[in-house]
């Protein structure tokens, strides 16, 4: 078998036998295959497409390429979320420690920002002493005193994954639905846990744009979760304008605690709520409601178990940036329209996100929203806040602002649903 | 502009317009644009084409990466013919000297073989004390005094193609007739030839399996030299069984010599012969009458000014293979069938190619055929010998010409006409 043997079936259209896929993940991750000929592989599966076989198929030798996380030393069932990625998308700090809360574990391995999107441990890591990265036997102990951990993946899981990942990235073959499908796929289930609810988002803040690519991927998520013997769910949710009223690190910690104090922006509550009840259900767990442990504060418990038991201080104050700038409404009238990409693609020229990998973030920088599509303004009323460390980067953010809000005399703009749909095996 | 951005637009089945290909080429040849990032786009330019003004952008492109030769210090007319490869394919060697024998310039930059097809610098190479690399002005003597010349291109020769070509070898991405068009048009508008003829071969033992791909491939070349003003014309012709009776590097070379002898296979002559003419009628040359210049010795003789002035010996015994095998007919009856590709592997593996660009060749090694499509053959009579410097190499050999001859009572297998088709602007 050689490199060009594979890159030529899937070129002209035919299926990889598993014989193939498993040798060109395994060459691959050990450099007997390089980066221009998985390229091209990668561009031929992009436009020729893979079955469901091989899209199983090549997630498990991804899989394989590294460790596997066990918990079955835990005294409960574990289960996770995914979220594809959108703006001010904060859900998975208030969610872990309310599902843990309610009596599962949730063993949640994040990533990091990329483009107009914010990372999750971006996010953390703006709480002074807090860690991302934990060992194995770490994560196991946090998840035994709180219930819930987030963290930094390792290197050993899914290094295939890791390695093509970068790839795809700098040659134009991230969009390929087997491939987003596998990368995510792989990562959750070498994670470990026994339950998966994938929120998928729609929209111009989304990777997928419409809701039948939305549709495809999550079919095809949950297809792979299934066959892996990981009892998954996929919600389509939501991503034609932000969720919530914070975008950018501290500020999304902030919103984010504002929620598990029994308060927060009513679509950020709605949706922790219904992902938590899909993640305990799917778990088969049956302990406290959601909502009534955002109540009486057992979420708030939860979440500063978990702050605490990775370094961090749940009551220490967080970073703000230095300056500021308010927009205001051009008329009075409805808030018709407020683009996701174009506040994520503000936020991150504001410095809440990085140019290149390498790149720190700034924590305190973003935006605040003062009013939501749909809400009445007065001309002259604040929409929203932005907040930078140098004023220098107010010109760039509000550039890409331009167009991404309107002000009508009657709201008129469609919405997506909040949840669209909901995907199972 | 950046790298994703021109594969993006062919990934998602979109015209390239001047500027990315102009800058994608000369950042790739800079290396700017990295071979991953490529190598993906010629995937994308594989699977979704390209169309006329996109194919002359991309090889004017590849032209600008380099030099471009200039002949205009000669005082006559320049043609030249390439041939996209097969088996037994000597036809240049004795090709260039005839037309010069008749009043054309042949200014011939070759390569070397790869895979099952012989090269013609290899052959070359097999005359002893014979050198295949030229300076501009060493390449200029030899043509004034010879009127055809012989050799490698320089590295300064469309630098960008060279680099392509070796890309696509490694990632399954040789057979776009977009890039195998700009890859040979690139080096013949920029060797400078006035004229040209391509010979553009069919069959199993081609690149192009069959009429409809070679007549596109040809097509594309005309056009691409028509637009470079370059007179361009094309023959298809047949590669489903081998050219003449020699294969392999100083037997081709033996034979070759046998035609401008006046001897010679009548396929050889025949399709010489009919490239000459073309060559000077492309050329606006009306000089001898090629079949004429084979009889009156004037193109054996333009052969020995060609080989001597390259520091050849044309009078050298050349190099024999150690060991060698008969092969016998298995019955009495016409032999039907006798594949190029077959006996294309069986020299490649006998050592008239290598498997690995740095390997040398076995200058003695091949086959010398004693029958041909068509004839008629008795059991027992030899049908073919084999040739190799080691008697090891015959096993392997023999596995590739199973199934690639055979004898029946009577011949109905259709063999492909000599010259299927001859395709003009």
């Amino acid at each position: 078998m050689d490199a060009i043997d594979v890159i030529v079936t899937k070129r002209d259209g035919r299926e990889l036998s598993r014989e193939q896929i498993d040798w060109v993940i395994d060459a691959y991750t050990k450099g007997v295959v390089a980066d221009e000929q998985m390229s091209a592989l990668a561009m031929a599966i992009l436009l020729n497409g893979m079955n469901r076989r091989e899209i199983a198929e090549w997630t498990q030798a991804m899989i394989r390429s590294g460790s596997r996380m066990d918990w079955s030393a835990l005294p409960g069932r574990t289960t996770d979320k995914h979220s594809t990625g959108g703006v001010g998308d904060k859900i998975t700090l208030p969610l872990a420690p309310l599902v843990a809360a309610c009596g599962g574990y949730v063993p949640q391995l994040s990533g990091r920002g990329l483009g107009h999107t914010g990372g999750t441990l971006d996010k953390l890591e703006s709480i002074p002493g807090w860690r991302a990265s934990l060992s194995n036997d770490e994560m196991l102990d946090v998840l035994g005193k709180a219930g819930a951990v987030i963290c930094a993946a390792g290197d050993g899981l899914a290094p295939a994954d890791k390695k093509l990942y970068a790839l795809r990235d700098v040659t134009g073959t991230v969009e390929a639905i087997p491939l987003i499908a596998s990368s995510i796929m792989s990562k959750k289930i070498a994670e470990g846990t026994g339950a998966l609810v994938l929120d998928v988002k729609v929209g111009s803040g989304a990777f997928m744009k419409t809701v039948e690519r939305a549709r495809e991927l999550a079919t095809t998520m949950v297809e792979l979760g299934t066959d892996a013997g990981v009892n998954t769910v996929a919600l389509l949710t939501a991503m034609d304008r932000p969720l919530g009223c914070a975008v950018g690190n501290a500020l999304e910690v902030t919103e984010s605690v504002e929620v598990l104090a029994g308060g927060g922006p009513a679509d950020v509550v709605e949706l922790t709520v219904r992902l938590a009840r899909e993640m305990l259900q799917a778990a088969g767990v049956s302990g406290k409601d959601p909502e009534e442990a955002l109540k009486d504060g057992s979420a708030m418990d939860a979440w500063r178990r978990m702050i605490i038991a990775q370094g961090g201080d749940p009551d220490a104050l967080l970073p703000r940036a230095a300056e500021s700038m308010e927009i205001t409404a051009p008329a009075s009238g409805v808030l018709t329209r407020l683009d996701a990409y174009g506040v994520g693609l503000a936020a991150w020229r504001l410095g809440a996100g990085r140019e290149r990998k390498e790149d720190p973030v700034s924590f305190g920088a973003g935006i605040t929203l003062h009013a939501k599509p749909g809400d009445l303004v007065r001309e002259g009323q604040p929409l929203m806040t932005l907040h930078a460390d140098e004023t220098s980067r107010f010109d760039r953010a509000l550039a890409a602002l331009e167009g991404a809000y309107a002000v009508a005399a009657s709201g008129d703009e469609e919405l997506l649903p909040l949840v669209i749909d909901r995907i199972t095996a």
